[in-house]
């Protein structure tokens, strides 16, 4: 998950605001894995009797590995989350090798308002027209699911496991809850459920995305990254200093006017979180092209504790590079583009269910100060979206840490991974199995094996493929 | 549960309706039970973001039996069914005797659409307002519960036991399935989860029914019921025929038409079901004021294989007037009145989610035959309602007989309630509890305890009430 952009929203209100929880996938790797891509029907509103409007939502399917003599062939269900879902099945790789290891059929679907399940085509996202906006909900999420996992068993018994990264990985979790009539267990890999109001710390995030850099190269990284914000403030007051700042990172608009370098400040901002998110062991490109291990590239551009602003600046516009020009390609520094992500169907679901507090502390992170304060949140949203949050929601109906009853679930976190701090870290009972990737970030446990893999993410990977064929050989 | 009157129904099809599942309770004790009458704001639609209505359930407390001294009461919580909660409420004596037993503190929730609880008040059934019944389901109501729950818990660390019967009973199960992390457990007496299509024979009502009747004297009772429907279809076919059924069963209104006829065999089936389902040891009035064994003392009025038509017709009338006239303080027979139920709700519920096939076969039971035909029932809730029915709803969302992942559920059933055929009598595991009354008629075992309760009964009641204080003790 990424950031949501709150839109007009100040230095601190992006920090305050609730992080974008998901990955949006951008595919690293070319079509390495192939489907057919169907299409579903589904009530727009599942739960009342109302509206009988229906749309389409689409699905990926690739039934090659299946033995068709197994009348209890296993289902593999990729729960979508916010993005087009073809990038999602690019960049699950551990999905498809225990697929092809379960001759399972390969299901991914495709989260209702992103990619193009969107059920009013162009205008789903005409905030002028709020009833297209107000069936974007988990709960109609996790019935669409539902249904098309109906629709593919028709009624033969067949195991179906789900899987999910970042909010997906909360769908998962959520699914396997809410449906356990219908899947028998679910991979949460990265998934936050905890990262709500009056359940985690809200400055968990920024610790961990910290600590992260922190421990990439040496500390000088975070005393510069700390030392960075006063200076671009300074500078920023001024209209030459302004210029320098655009200068120095060759950015294709220069900043203008305040709003201008808050947005600079955000962004920024953001972009350290993502880089610790996919803080991959190798080249990837999920969020944008990066090398292997991107922080430590980061944090080599500011080893040296730099005393000039001069300095500061030029090292600072070197290490944000690895981000934003890794591949060389850019002319210029765009802002207003931060990652691979379609942040649009986010940000709404942020200001509708998918209220998860951040904030910010900088005696203790790199970061800038910045408290959770809903009330500002919630203007923001109903400025933006004409949208209420209700940021209970989630707790009411998924339990927050009450998590006794649950069952068969595989909660994956990465420790390098800033969602981690809103992950379950610990298990409710022995049917829920807790796998910590001491070298992880942001769901590397689902993507594809990689020779670069660290140890700790190999040892993941097994567990939770032991664990998978036990779900399906019990079934 | 009653059936639901589905308007202009046929013989036939007033057969093939779902039936209303729960008793609508009429007190037979005149408020043995105190309480505090509140009222709880909940949204109107839970799931949109579109609708910002709120309206008041109502529930009713008592804390009288509450340590205030402990910090972990327990709360036993009435899911309220379809009525006016305050009639549950007197007639289910168990919860508050084991309330006093485990100090605690007492809750009838009032359903939505039900009682006081009206989203729109005095329009709220207005059929030419599709929009006031369509938060008209399971899950808005649900929801209400369990917003409520956590309004009165209110961060508390408090163990809540859901209890419920008939369909009260179906929504304390579902309630402990979707949100155990609120609910610790749930006793559903006589809540036939399983009576929806494709998982239930839609027979075996009638079969339980008409097996009720046999047992109850003798056979020449059921001999006489199966022989009675060709007298009224032949007498029936005159005028002077028709006349001759009116004078028998002294109708307030004498059957004129066809329809009228119809109707009067609607009502005589219906009583008999009914019957069955009040069917209890002592005198009682829950849908009508009733000698105890109700059943025996019809059937013992059909003891005699009559002959005549002009016999089995008095016969019948006497038999009848058990049910319609125990106190006989009635004049004549209104067949437009057959239970204190009030169905309007009910019916509606039959037209949305609450599908429930229901059919019998002439040679099987003592009841016509009829077939299931879910065409026509659709047809019949759309001119009445402009609802169309959702037959799987139910399945997809609570899992028909697939529960292998619920836990902490007493699912009780009397095996001379026809409802008990859509019952759960398999545990799926050893975390759900399934007791059987063979002596017991429809939730018998949720009332308060009397001298005439037979053995199974009392037992029953003991093993639920040590269940229920090890999940109180567990928590």
């Amino acid at each position: 998950m990424i950031l949501p952009d709150m839109g007009g929203t100040t230095l601190g209100a992006a920090l305050s605001a609730v992080l974008g929880l998901l990955l949006i996938a951008g595919c690293d790797c070319n079509q390495r894995y192939k489907y057919e891509i169907k299409e579903f029907q589904v009530p727009l509103d599942h739960f009342s009797f109302l509206i009988n409007a229906t749309f389409n939502i689409r699905y990926l399917y690739n039934d090659s590995f299946v033995d068709k003599s197994n009348a209890r062939t296993p289902i593999f269900f990729y729960t979508g989350n916010e993005g087009d879902i073809e990038l999602f099945a690019q960049n699950t790789g551990f999905l498809w090798e225990q697929a092809e290891r379960q001759r399972a059929l390969v299901i991914f679907a495709e989260h209702r308002y992103y990619g193009k399940s969107l059920p009013f085509g162009s205008s789903t996202f005409n905030t002028s027209l709020p009833e297209h906006l107000a069936y974007f909900t988990v709960e109609q999420t996790l019935e669409d699911y539902a249904m098309l996992i109906t629709f593919l068993t028709n009624d033969r018994q067949m195991p179906v496991v789900a899987f999910g990264g970042s909010y997906g990985g909360m769908l998962a979790a959520w699914f396997r809850m809410k449906y356990p009539h219908l899947v028998t267990g679910a991979l949460a890999a990265s998934a936050p459920i905890l990262q709500f109001s009056g359940i985690t710390d809200c400055d968990i995030f920024y610790r961990i995305v910290t600590s992260v850099f922190q421990n990439a190269y040496n500390t000088n990284c975070t005393a510069n990254i700390a030392k960075s914000w006063k200076l671009f403030e300074t500078l920023g007051a001024s209209e030459a200093g302004k210029k320098q700042i655009s200068d120095a990172f060759h950015l294709c608009n220069a900043l203008k006017t305040d709003e201008d370098l808050k947005k600079f400040l955000d962004y920024v901002e953001e972009v350290y979180s993502n880089l610790a998110m996919v803080n991959y062991p190798y080249n990837s490109s999920f969020l944008a092209p990066l090398p292997a291990y991107p922080v430590r590239q980061v944090c080599y551009y500011l080893r040296e504790l730099q005393t000039t602003d001069a300095d500061l600046l030029h090292a600072m516009s070197s290490a944000l590079a690895v981000y934003t020009n890794y591949t060389q390609s850019a002319k210029c520094l765009d802002i207003s583009v931060n990652s691979n992500a379609d942040d649009s169907g986010w940000n709404i679901q942020s200001c509708n269910q998918m209220v998860m507090p951040i904030c910010s502390n900088s005696s203790e992170t790199m970061f800038r100060t910045s408290s959770w304060n809903f009330k500002d949140y919630a203007e923001k949203c109903y400025k933006n979206y004409r949208l209420t949050p209700k940021p209970y929601d989630i707790i009411l109906r998924y339990g927050g840490r009450n998590l006794e009853a649950t069952t068969n679930i595989i909660f994956s976190n990465g420790l390098l991974d800033p969602w981690s701090g809103g992950g379950v870290l610990q298990s409710p009972n022995d049917k829920v199995f807790v796998i910590i990737l001491p070298e992880g970030a942001h769901h590397l446990d689902l993507r594809h094996s990689d020779p670069a893999d660290p140890p700790s993410v190999r040892d993941a990977r097994e567990k939770e493929a032991a664990i998978i064929a036990r779900w399906i050989q019990d079934f």
